[in-house]
């Protein structure tokens, strides 16, 4: 395991790798260090490595290694998309078990705080702390509905492209909201070089597929599973989060055992982004202490 | 204004002082020191100076100068308890000016959390920031209903008296609560002299019927008032409280504009006194930084 330098330490110049497993051919990112464990990020529906926000990632690098993974299908890594939860989360295993990891902290953003409920859930031993943003329990409620009015209405419009459409999709219509959009835009753009391919149509196909299993549910008594995860997590979400409501939030942190929940104000699904100085501080908090 | 000795910046020390206002003399405790506003702290139904755990008061008196307000009717506070929200609000806010005080953060627990809301839209130039902690907008529910099964069982029962009482009805039914609640009954037993007289069942009726009306609300759009507090605020509750369900701190941290919420699981109403610790940093945190 090489140790990149410090200057390296930024998903703006981190090269990107590839790691052959015993399903596919995975890309990702690695930088920082420090004595945790690597905080292990999975990403948004249809997002690639260039979806981190380096306003979140190096910061939080100058505690911990980074592990930034692109799920089977997105990006540069080989294979295709599951159209399951248990699929995509099969792949963080067949990852983590590439580069040898024997013990992570996991940041699962929206699709990716699926992934890491599953696989605590999956090798409870594997996952020391959780990070849950803007994420949803199995049989929730208000999960990617793209189809919804506020949503259709950017996704519809032709002068809304590219992270200009990230941007109206993660952040409030208020002003202060848009400029961080903005603000967030210009960060993800840096990186010039090195950049993984955008996700195709196929892709928000299978994971939309995957979002409405997840929602359905499994039947029995509701948010049972949560009560088997043992980890510390620390929930957070924008209270105007319109692709997966807050209220998911709330069934999380109301149901796992060991969940501190974190709201902000007037921001939605982006809230680690648009709040990013103090997302930063409080799960650099959360994962340093020893206690909640 | 005398400053008090580091060595007096206790609750377990402090001595009770007492000030004539234009409505009635309140007692009060006034320790610690930092440059930061005082933290006025609002107490909860039928709670005097002698319930705020020093666990809590303590660390955050090693920053600023804390003030404890008793309001009228309640300990050595003369007059007689207001039996709507507004009169004890007008109280606060004669105590206030009693003391010369022109600008305060507030912590307010339950019904003083309600008296903090009162305030900042009475007159909002006085508070800078509130920490708002298991407590309620107007229109909200699930508010102090004593007559629920799993309240009235503790209250009904003639062997749960006291602090042994309040552990009961303030932590969780879990050994690790229930553990933390002992601490807590201890931490607020170490006082002792100078002790307030307990609270009279009078009180109790009076606090209940403001808290009726409140629950009730006002009519027109639910909890439009909210948008106009403009401080910044802290939202903090128990996600297992049976006294003031955490429904109304959603609804809090969903309304007011500039509200953080952080909830803590397998704790009921006396969230802050269970997970003291992680309270009082995160309660520093937000009253030291700029920013949420």
């Amino acid at each position: 395991m090489a140790t990149l330098t410090q200057a390296e330490a930024s998903n703006v110049t981190a090269p990107t790798q590839l790691v052959a497993s015993q399903l596919e051919t995975y890309a990702y990112r690695r930088f920082g260090q420090g004595s945790a464990p690597p905080l292990l990020c999975l990403q948004h529906f249809t997002g690639t490595l260039d979806f981190w926000d380096p306003a979140v990632t190096d910061p939080l690098a100058r505690g911990r290694e980074l592990i930034l993974f692109e799920n089977a299908g997105i990006g540069r890594s080989s294979g295709t998309v599951p159209d399951t939860m248990a699929g995509m989360a099969a792949h963080v295993l067949a990852f983590v078990d590439a580069l040898g990891l024997t013990q992570v902290d996991v940041l699962g953003f929206s699709l990716g705080g699926v992934l890491a409920q599953l696989i605590a859930l999956g090798r409870p031993t594997l996952v020391r702390k959780m990070l849950l943003v803007g994420t949803a329990p199995e049989g929730g409620e208000d999960i990617m509905h793209l189809e919804k009015p506020e949503l259709q209405r950017i996704l519809d419009d032709p002068k809304v492209q590219g992270l200009e459409r990230l941007v109206q999709l993660f952040f409030t219509s208020s002003a202060p909201s848009q400029a961080a959009g903005q603000a967030y835009a210009q960060r993800l753009a840096a990186r010039k070089q090195d950049r993984e391919p955008a996700s195709s149509p196929n892709v928000a196909a299978a994971q939309l597929a995957a979002f409405r299993a997840w929602e359905r549910g499994v039947g029995g008594e509701r948010f049972a599973k949560l009560g088997e995860i043992r980890q510390p997590c620390l929930v957070v979400n924008g209270v105007l989060d319109q692709m997966i409501s807050v209220k998911n939030s709330y069934a999380l942190a109301e149901h796992l055992p060991r969940a501190m929940l974190q709201t902000y104000p007037d921001a939605g699904h982006g809230s680690l982004f648009q709040y990013h100085d103090s997302f930063v501080r409080q799960a650099s908090l959360f994962l340093d202490s020893e206690a909640l």
